[in-house]
């Protein structure tokens, strides 16, 4: 695997007292709830950010520089305000202004530029490429997947203080998220992706058999699951452990959101309730007695649509 | 102590399994958040309900009744459904439809009556009267004090794994949930009570020396720390423990609430912020190097009201 638990050991070692030790807790028997909304920035981006960016040794004058109007560009631009390095952020010229101002607060510089967040990624590289900034990719990235990894560590840990685990549930986006959690548990605890029906990048690429497929991105949790391919280095981890990958509708994605604020005071983004969907739809059927750990991975979410 | 440490721990064993053991983790370094909004019906209301009704033994016919158009009320006919026996709550006749409406979707039987909380209380000890049900107290029963005390206990136990605790900062209404605290980690960890200024029933008790006073009843926290004067029980445990009480401001309350959603994404009540806005507003400061474990006591408010 490019990532290993090694990798994910030495990431968390390394962002130790940056991030937060989120939560796990048995909200119902058997269900274990990681409640990674809590952490800095409102999503497990954080880790992966502080990650790549502390993994670089001394940082180029220049800075971070990243693209994404979304959790990326938000925990990008919070661990560069908390190291003290500016952040450069490239958003599509869709990106809602009070994400822009979200980007701002935070100090970071925000250039909006291309139609879509492929074009704001294009400038993004470019002008890394000049001003020699240190991309902070959204997925695809060896620091990243490993920092990401560190909440499946986490998961672990806490897990064998309440009851035990023997499966995560995680939504895929680029797939940093869950390559890292695969390659942090690999071989004691079983992972199963959950994507959207709707961003079916995972699914693609394992039906056809090679690298990253581009698919037409749409739904409800398109604003954090997004990415119109899976990352090369998350594709190959899932591969090379033989993860299964379950997709979930937008309906069931809306119910468990509902569902996770009116029986638990849990806000949580719409990608932050796909795991949780999962396990409702029946896309993935736990055998009797088995533990499960469904991931609420963001929390970044307006709240007036909670009720 | 009218509640002491065992009869804490014997509630914590009744009511195993009907509540929830919500999570306990470190925020920011050296202060830890428990986040018994997660409890279910949004509030550690839900311990106290169920170790006075699993207390009781053989149920009358008649169920139990309640007389509270918030948490307490919510709680009791949570775990009236959940024990399947029946539930009646009283309410004043100024109880919010919509609080009406969540009591009836649990199945309770809403009876709404008097202008004033105390009139509404007063009908419901005269029909307990007449029907025999179990009148279960928002506050002054032993069982709910001790069933409240089950969260302190945790926080000891959670606390352990995640670093230990010094102090605890907790709400105060009508003392049931300070003064189960207490009970459970009396001579252990120090606790702290807050009061909304505009809410003082502790403060008044406390500074004539005798048993509780009337207090005028206002502020942003007063639907759940509305109780017009302190409860007997939790009086006199806080008295004999030289419980420290600390009073805050409306303008500390809101701006902890704000913080907790902000830079956590914690949904909470008025009520449920009151114990940060201590460490925040400096009614509380706690020692160089001093644990504090701040309890987020309920969630039960409309999320629209959190951005």
């Amino acid at each position: 695997m490019e990532v290993t638990r090694e990798d994910v050991e030495r990431a968390a070692t390394l962002i130790a007292g940056r991030v937060r030790r989120t939560p796990l807790y048995e909200a119902a028997p058997g269900l274990l709830l990681k409640l990674e909304g809590h952490q800095h920035a409102g999503s497990f981006k954080t880790r992966g950010a502080f990650n790549r960016i502390l993994s670089a040794g001394r940082l180029p004058d220049a800075g971070i520089i990243a693209a994404s109007g979304g959790n990326h560009g938000v925990a990008v631009a919070y661990a560069a305000r908390a190291l003290g390095v500016r952040a450069e952020i490239f958003v599509p010229e869709v990106c809602a202004p009070v994400k822009v101002a979200g980007l701002r607060a935070l100090d970071a510089q925000v250039t909006q530029t291309g139609a879509i967040f492929a074009e704001a990624y294009e400038a993004s590289a470019k002008r890394a490429a000049e001003t020699g900034a240190l991309e902070v990719h959204a997925y695809d990235q060896p620091e990243v997947v490993a920092g990401q990894g560190t909440v499946g560590l986490e998961i672990l840990e806490q897990a064998r203080e309440a009851g035990g685990v023997d499966t995560i549930l995680v939504a895929v986006g680029g797939g940093g998220l869950v390559g890292g959690i695969v390659a942090a548990v690999a071989g004691t605890v079983k992972v199963v992706a959950v994507e959207p029906e709707r961003i079916p990048t995972l699914h693609e690429a394992l039906a056809r058999g090679g690298g990253p497929v581009q698919v037409e991105v749409s739904g409800v949790a398109a604003d954090a699951l997004g990415a119109s391919k899976i990352g090369r280095i998350g594709l190959g981890i899932v591969r090379e452990a033989g993860v299964r990958a379950v997709l979930v509708g937008d309906d069931a994605i809306v119910r468990a959101r509902a569902e996770l604020w009116r029986d638990h005071r849990i806000a949580a983004e719409h990608a932050g309730a796909a795991a949780l969907a999962a396990l409702r739809s029946g896309a993935y059927v736990p055998d009797p007695g088995e533990r499960v750990a469904v991931l609420i991975c963001g929390a970044n979410t307006d709240p007036s649509t909670l009720g």
